[in-house]
């Protein structure tokens, strides 16, 4: 399962927490395995999980009935799902073929539709809290997931419990992956860098930014990830750092291309950068990519358990100073990642986060020079129990394509292969 | 633009607001024209968009300095853009050559990158509030797009400011469609549609749903949009409403496919649905499609200026169970659609939202049996000024596949070009 249940427990003790009661798509999604696909694609529906501190606390799902499916279809790892709203199926009709078994999904929605209906959230959040023992004290809850009327009616349904705010709470919880994120982690990364290499194959003088993005996400796609970030901007226009590809800037010899990319893959998100140089790119060019390249290379040597944010951040920005940008500044040289983009640790000169083994992050050292170009190299490793293993395959270094539309000039071979235990593609 | 901003300034007044401060992404870009990434696609970064109700009043979009690249890039319908927080971006290095124009995204760029930086979000509001003449009364404030601590954060810095909830309102304002925003629909429509046409192409016995998805989610990339909903379920997985694609679900001759789909298209969504028959298939499946076809069929006969939303619901439910399905019940059978999935009129038994020239929804008469399948026709439609207009050009009945794995027989012509006015893929 995604969710690291020790963590998640040793850290609820401590707080003096009975429970964490997850609301944003993330947490619910990490908690239990629902990923409510109305949840994530717009806003509105309001879908929560929770874990107790100990084992003698139930687990649950608080869902609409309307969402109920996904929680039969899909593997849970709570105890109850619990259901609110009227919702209307109808139940089967004709008689089955004596030799046809129900599918398991089938027997576990059918056992949801015909539990308790609740009226309302937070009426099935206070049955349900009382369902798994918790009747009173503290537990935590995510306020950034949650609106403040819903909100209120859930501490107004359940008068005898302490809601406090667990926003960030939840996010340390995440910050260690567990063996299964890490695997989808690697093969979001792993399709990034193919959808890279895609976009690249067959560059050529003249194309937009908009058809270099077409490659890079039809390859997205075709591995069966979703596209998310997908920043491409050739020569100047890739000093803006969320660069939206334009179908109007062209390709030309002798400029180089910026991808801060990466999609999602079952849920899990990707974040990298590489730069590609078309032809042949001024000295320039070449000496601020050695200087953010040589930042990447002394991260990757010194990263190890009990190292603080704040020291990476100053050594990784001291080096790129020294390697040929002594005027380079930054407000962070990377962070988290998992199921969102944007997780702890945070790698900035304040950061108190320290690096433990099993955290993923995004490691970068983003340049952006107005007239000139943006330069970014972004890798996503993973801290272990005595460094840094690399979740990445292509080389820091440029990304030479010839001129001449041939394919980009390094060892692709790694890219042949999506990461095993990824489906097939 | 996208505002339609008389709209806005009616409403507005009718209220005694002096303006709207828009925190959710989708009203954000819909007030300003400004699509900040980051803020759509993870959790945390704040962005707001301010007009005001009479011309005397100045327009605003407040947003973190790293992510002010995108509103200089864009082309916004705001006065200012005011700032928060640090960010690094290297000044021009190297002379210009003397024969180069500045390109406009860079002047406007640095012209905000000079402008004065605030600490936070909330002392940006208040700058800029000022600056747009507001210094006392009240405005709306989208309380759903907001955490509730930078909600306090932003009344505490604006303590001569009544902040009262807009979110409601917000939806109201954007029921109402102009032609920007029905051109976009049309085109996410159309690339749907498309790509249903793509799923069903060459299907053959054995397929997989996640088979018919890749070529589904292929053709929307190809298209210029981006997967959102794609609910495809084969046979009786079909009458899961989230139906989420199986890699082991496969298909076989006699099984209908129900598609429940949309991406976005330069973020305006689609959401469509349409049954496909693989071979013969049961006389019980083409009952029920009849239905649910005949209920939608009698809405586009009955859809005008006028008709309220719970008329139109009595109408097409009625009409489904006369046609096949007594014991037909439902919640809604449609729902407005725009940059969210789920806009203003809400088309249900008790909706007190009245139809309006401009409005552009999706009817929907679905059908879940347990043991079965699903059924459903969704079409996204327009209302004019005297009745409706479809955004469709698939027909309504069963799309029938050949068990050959030929193409689906039906008039695919109009499918072949993408609507007028679309960027050609």
């Amino acid at each position: 399962m995604l969710l690291n249940k020790p963590r998640l427990q040793n850290l609820l003790r401590a707080k003096g927490w009975l429970g964490l009661l997850a609301t944003t798509p993330e947490s619910v999604t990490y908690l239990s395995g629902y990923w409510a696909m109305p949840q994530w694609i717009r806003r509105g529906p309001q879908v929560y999980a929770f874990q107790g501190a100990d084992s003698g606390t139930g687990s649950f799902v608080v869902t609409g009935t309307g969402l109920s499916d996904q929680a039969a279809d899909q593997t849970l790892w709570v105890d109850d799902v619990h259901r609110y709203g009227e919702f209307f199926v109808t139940p089967q009709l004709e008689p089955a073929n004596s030799g046809d078994a129900m599918p398991a999904w089938r027997t576990r929605w059918v056992d949801i539709l015909t539990a308790a209906q609740h009226d309302s959230p937070a009426k099935a959040v206070a049955a349900a809290l009382q369902k798994a023992g918790v009747t009173g004290g503290a537990i935590g809850i995510e306020e950034d997931g949650i609106g403040a009327a819903q909100l209120a009616a859930i501490r107004a349904a359940c008068p005898g419990v302490r809601f406090e705010d667990a926003g960030d709470f939840s996010k340390r919880v995440r910050a260690i992956k567990t063996p299964a994120e890490i695997s989808r982690l690697r093969s979001a990364c792993r399709i990034a860098e193919r959808s890279i290499y895609a976009a690249l194959q067959g560059a050529h003088a003249g194309e937009s930014e908009y058809d270099l993005l077409r490659r890079f996400n039809t390859q997205t796609v075709a591995d069966g990830a979703y596209p998310v970030l997908y920043c491409i901007g050739i020569g100047e226009r890739s000093a803006m750092p969320n660069v939206d590809p334009s179908r109007k800037q062209r390709l030309s010899v002798g400029q180089t291309v910026r991808f801060d990319v990466g999609g999602r893959f079952e849920h899990y998100r990707a974040d990298i950068a590489r730069i590609a140089a078309f032809g042949d790119v001024p000295a320039a060019s070449r000496r601020a990519h050695a200087a953010v390249q040589a930042g990447i290379e002394h991260a990757l040597e010194i990263i190890r358990p009990g190292l603080a944010g704040r020291e990476l951040f100053d050594a990784v920005v001291g080096i790129v100073r020294r390697a040929g940008l002594p005027h380079y500044q930054r407000n962070h040289v990377g962070h988290g990642i998992g199921l969102d983009g944007y997780e702890v640790p945070a790698l900035t000169p304040t950061s108190i986060d320290v690096l433990e083994p099993g955290m993923v992050m995004c490691i970068e050292t983003p340049y952006y020079e107005l007239g000139h170009a943006g330069f970014q190299v972004e890798d996503m490793v993973m801290v272990t129990e005595t460094g840094v293993q690399s979740l990445m395959s292509l080389p820091h270094r440029l990304l030479d394509c010839p001129a001449t539309g041939s394919p980009p000039v390094f060892d692709e071979s790694p890219l042949q292969v999506l990461v095993a235990g990824s489906p097939a593609p």
